[in-house]
């Protein structure tokens, strides 16, 4: 019952398999070699078109380059005030960027909607005096849950056209949100204008593998320089290129994501049903955001399940957290077993039953 | 046959099965796992005393870290002019020092002598136009395959100490050179005066495990923080960690090293018995660096061995190379078989005879 | 009825003669000048105590080289979220800082409050994924004209003092707030904890006069060099000390910032007695910030008066700004006429009667 | 007999003039001045073309934001190895340009050969280890007092158009090399391939005055903002524009700088015909290189001159300095007296007798 985060659990099988027949033989340092070459392919077909990708080792690293790549060390970021690049990286975007700013914005839920970015961007002064806005980062899915459509994405995209902006999308669950929409990843990035994309393997089933993918051929310049200056370029590149071979092969990676998905939403029907507790955001992708007495809360704690409890929180209009209630966050990950999930539900039953009998 | 590098080849067995141990079920992520600290621990015991240890993911992070964390924007980080980090890193070290500066000294098989670095560093203008220096980094083996006496190291210890300079220790082939001394880490570091080190697995029989090890404490106040921002702290962090729990156990990690030091003095000693091929420099750890006619090295390659031509060369005094010439690094690692070396040899000599036959 | 900044205005008569006194002759550049010597000499007397002096160019250099020197590139600087700093800099404080991180904070009057940046600092996530707060940034007297009492100033450096941070204060309007507080400059800085301060002086009658004055030594090593490397040191330095020389010579520069003062309080107090206008904050130093009907302050744009619509507004709790109203920023400076004041109250009388004859 | 440096006097009466001119009345702050549009509309006219002008205060920041809008953080700026932005600006190109890099070539009398570039050019490796070369900096006059022909100039364009390299002039001696060749400003400028300049004027007379020049629109997008968080953007615009209104009228700057030039040769043919005295390099513009007895350079100072003794020397081949010799630089100003000049090779003359009777 360690639902802590999707980053608990180690690679699954096909992927080690993957590591392990990879790891024999002598093969080109730095990323030259075959199997990135045969992965670089899969991406292209994967997004129907040509793209530049870099292999990277942690989403932070991804997210913080493909910003670099976009703004300027004088520009603007635009995210939502919740976002992982704002809030969770230490600053990891402000180091690539040189200095760039970011700048969060709120929106329901985690998400960033059109109107209101606008309105922000149409609000900045025209002044040397203020940093020129030149990128905007969505996360897909949210720190909340939540899933982009893929018109939402649309409509960003057209802004971000309209004011010389690159569209960024942290993907770090990009495979929740894809099997969640159930459209293909073509449809959910560039067609609906995203120029560069952070897509994240690591919390799917592999043990370390992102890539940084690039819609926007001006956009790839410099990243293979800046990517090997910030120390991305691991000499035995087999260890991502092999991991991510098996991770794309035979839909695995599809198949990870559909069962942590599965594995929420089971969750929080389960949760739905127990008096006392409601859900802050609906269930989009793996993870469950509920609210629940606080005094449940601590039992599930000390009943063995691992779990993180959520301060920040873009609540729906109206929605508050009581002083006695706790918003938790529960990740489901591919290696979730319905059983956890069952073990769960009962604790939370009886805590619940146990509180409402005080 | 291939001897490009030492990272041509993936992990050894005892590192590989150390990683599918660590595998399995939930863990800390973000380096707070236990085989984490089990580690930490042992890098203690190795190094006799109290570090701090930060897992990385390549060489370049551990010597681009390790130098922010001791150079201040402002400063001068005095290196050998053919250092890995002046010459092969796409200036991670300015990006982590954000701006300041490497200066490359001249110096004999690519060793920096106390006297010479003393005698640069008095010749400084003392003027707020020129950037002051704050560290001195050093390889440990060199670029050219030799390695710093202990008493070496010392004297450019008490210089840094003098200058209120910092000493870093580039450690890519730390295991190497220590089999090749027969001395402790201990003795070969902090004991003479080494403040931060770059302390390389990778190349000796991991996938990708890097350390940075810090002896000085106020060195290490920021390192935490700023490998998080730099993309280097990995969400599942037992990959590296476990790598290097298999790495050390057993003392697999110096029987690596003594192995491939081994299959390197076996190819020197079989190189020098030809006529027409000489060392540039000894062979000290694991690579050799012979000077041949290019014809034979033509030869070499067309019989499928791999190896790089050296052009940036701290040739001894009165060395050169002639323009028939060419001089190779051919590099041994753990996986080197002694078979490979003869099969080398006896291209070598094949070649060598035609040549002269011509 | 130039009333748009206190920049708008040339250097005040006493300075200008001693700009024009110490032009002939030759003189060390680059700051090593006899008359910088002395001014530092009556910067230690001004402050009664030993104190660093760096003479730079702006008011936004000055803020971004002190910020600088006390928060590393992964530290965190809390500041009232429109403070200059993070508002009207285009990024000069991270760009100096290579990438540390500004934190805006509310707070009535654009004054922080010892309690809020208590509460906020207690509330931050101990974790390397975020940032850690090395310093405050306050403004005397703030971006609302208002001013911060000695005991305020001293909450904030006892908080700062717990927290392990630097307390730094951007006085471009330093001797506007010091005359208005009727205290000493020791009284209004390190004595209350200041560690760092940006003195202005090019507002308050210079053409361009700005010092970094470092009350606690360690905070100074760097700041030559820094200076230096960001192009803040002229070689006629002259330019400079000359002006602070001029500006500081028989109390000029307390005289100018009371006559500003005063004009200020005199267009309040004549605003006031007019219906329809209200005051935004109480006027503590050379700013005035009247809200009245958006149709008066376009009669008063019309009539020949200069001024800036006021848009990001700390207001007092309870206070709004109705959509036919305007908040307007009126700024007074060491040559504003009595006569200036006395036409504007006029224009503003007739402005309001006409509106409220319609 | 300040001959330390052509910034050891203040500016010169027109300048000045202009300066206390401009100094009344209120006038639009942070360089929205009518008179920097004036000036602006000059500086058009001199290069014969539109060009972008951004006013600075120093001849570092000059060179500093011109090569930042030119080389991003991870590329090369190639310079000659005794550049000023190289030595003497303790890193603030590096600082500017976010850690990009820069290399120092050798070559005779500071000046940088295209066929030596070229070769430098062709031998970098082709790799992400290294950072490909982004722009190309030359003085003119050069750190040596010599001036670049056109058509030195224009090889090293067309040299940067092939590698893709943006070509930059650090023309702090802007005007003593115009006069000496006696071309426009146009024909030593873009004409020849120059994409962005920076124009001193401080040293040629005014106190104050720097201006980046940018014929290459793209360069020109992001200066306003970096100016503006480097500080550089002061709030009395008018101090700069008004001097460089002074400088420009009647081409008061043409005849200061050919007065000075004129000095330079007196000093030069004076000190060629004394015995035991050799010129380093010619003298083209404003400073003379004398190499002379180490007693006579020492007599010399004690009669009252002033000098630097310059150690960083590309000296044509052949050439060196005895143990018992000094090369010493001299520099001419606007302000030099012809009978300083005289007065000072009197001095000599008699030290060198003396020496000569010893």
């Amino acid at each position: 019952m360690n639902f802590v985060s999707d980053n608990v659990v180690g690679a699954s099988a096909p992927v080690m398999e993957a590591l392990a027949r990879a790891n024999g033989g002598a093969m080109a340092a730095y990323g030259a070699d075959e199997i990135a070459r045969r992965v670089k392919e899969r991406f292209a077909e994967l997004f129907e078109r040509e793209v530049a990708v870099f292999l990277v080792t942690t989403g932070t690293a991804a997210n913080a380059l493909a910003l670099s790549s976009a703004v300027p060390p004088w520009g603007l970021c635009v995210c939502h005030r919740e976002a992982h690049v704002i809030d969770d990286e230490c600053g990891a975007p402000e180091f690539f960027m040189h200095g760039a700013k970011l700048v969060g914005l709120p929106g329901a839920g985690a998400k960033l909607d059109a109107g209101a970015v606008g309105a922000y961007l149409e609000g900045l002064p025209k002044s040397v005096k203020q940093m020129p806005p030149k990128a905007l980062s969505i996360s897909q899915a949210t720190e909340c849950g939540t899933v982009y459509r893929p018109e939402e994405i649309a409509a960003l995209g057209a802004l971000c056209r309209d004011h010389g902006m690159a569209l960024h999308m942290d993907g770090a669950r990009f495979a929740n949100a894809l099997v969640s929409l159930g459209c293909t990843p073509a449809e959910m990035t560039w067609k609906q204008g995203v120029d560069i994309l952070s897509f994240g393997a690591t919390k799917n089933g592999c043990l370390m593998a992102e890539a940084v993918v690039v819609f926007r051929p001006d956009l790839a310049e410099s990243l293979a320089y800046r990517a090997k200056r910030a120390g991305q370029v691991i000499s035995k590149g087999r260890l991502i290129s092999a991991q991510l071979e098996g991770y794309f092969a035979a839909d695995h990676w599809l198949d990870n994501a559909r069962h942590a998905n599965r594995m929420a939403r089971l969750l929080a029907e389960g949760l739905m049903r127990l008096p006392g507790v409601r859900l802050a955001w609906p269930v989009e992708a793996n993870e469950v955001f509920p609210v629940l007495p606080r005094a449940a809360s601590e039992a599930l704690r000390a009943a063995g399940a691992g779990f993180m409890e959520w301060t920040q929180a873009s609540l729906p209009e109206g929605e508050t957290i009581a002083a006695d209630e706790a918003l938790i966050r529960l990740v489901m990950s591919y290696a979730t077993q319905e059983e956890e999930v069952r073990r769960f539900l009962q604790a939370a039953s009886t805590a619940l039953s146990r509180q409402a009998a005080e």
